[in-house]
């Protein structure tokens, strides 16, 4: 897949240290993850690329990495035909389109899998940029929980559950 | 907690025999919780007393183990005052009034353990006793994901988010 200069492909190994060193910021900033701000380099690696099914990297005509995304299955079996993604765009790469890029690029990664649906479970509602972007691309705010993420500046705030069905 | 001759206490690995005869039969059923309908007990053990923080189980007079639920965080840290349980029934328990007594004694564990709010993500929409329980126990339907339970018997189905706010 590939727009203004920027690919995606199947994350490899080798990718780590630069995928690292785009979603540990993200972790750390503590706005957008659940995961602990002081998470582990190790932790981050099993919850970024061992525990899903896939991860991807969005990366440009130089090869240098400008986003990583996962995708997994949201449930077990009688809810596994609807996946979760998580996306994290470099902050150099920031309004390239790379987010959009890649939500499109794990929405048909997700049908050629068998994924009926595609569900976020936890989009914290003062990410605007995001809520924006997903609804652009079909998602639709299921329901608001509220004060249901910890953000690490404004303390407890209210997140939305994004669903799209695929097929 | 007492009421109508039915207690709460901790599980006890004693109890692995009572508790798997009493979520085996609904697994193996697939109508409401989306575990794999063939699970294995291993499996199971793991799913429902190895993951959760905790686990219950529900006792009669004579010590019959009626019911059992379990609690565990529903998300990573900053999502991890959000709290989420599962309970199960004795098929020759039903309407003794066990499961809305294991969802009070619940939500008095969470408050006691620091949780904020406890979340129940996949309520099969078919399982309308269920959700009118959790609603006069004050759980909201927060919203509700389109097909996205595969029901043994029905197929795709819808599924509710519940929440409540505990403090």
């Amino acid at each position: 897949m590939e727009s203004s200069g920027v690919s995606i492909r199947p994350y490899q190994e080798q990718d780590w240290a630069s995928v690292w060193a785009i979603i540990r910021p993200v972790f750390r900033a503590g706005e957008t993850y659940a995961y602990a701000p002081d998470i582990s380099e190790q932790e981050a690696n099993s919850a970024w690329i061992e525990k899903p099914q896939i991860t991807f990297v969005a990366y440009g005509g130089d090869s240098e990495i400008l986003g990583t995304y996962y995708l997994k299955p949201n449930q077990p079996t009688l809810g596994a035909h609807v996946c979760n993604c998580g996306y994290i765009v470099a902050e150099q790469a920031r309004g390239r389109g790379v987010a959009s890029m890649m939500c499109a690029h794990s929405q048909g990664e997700a049908v050629a899998r068998g994924y009926r649906a595609m569900q976020y479970n936890l989009v914290v509602a003062t990410n605007e940029i995001a809520v924006q972007l997903w609804k652009k691309h079909g998602f639709e705010i299921i329901g608001t929980l509220p004060k249901s993420f910890r953000h690490a500046r404004l303390g407890y705030v209210d997140a939305h559950v994004m669903y799209k069905l695929l097929v």
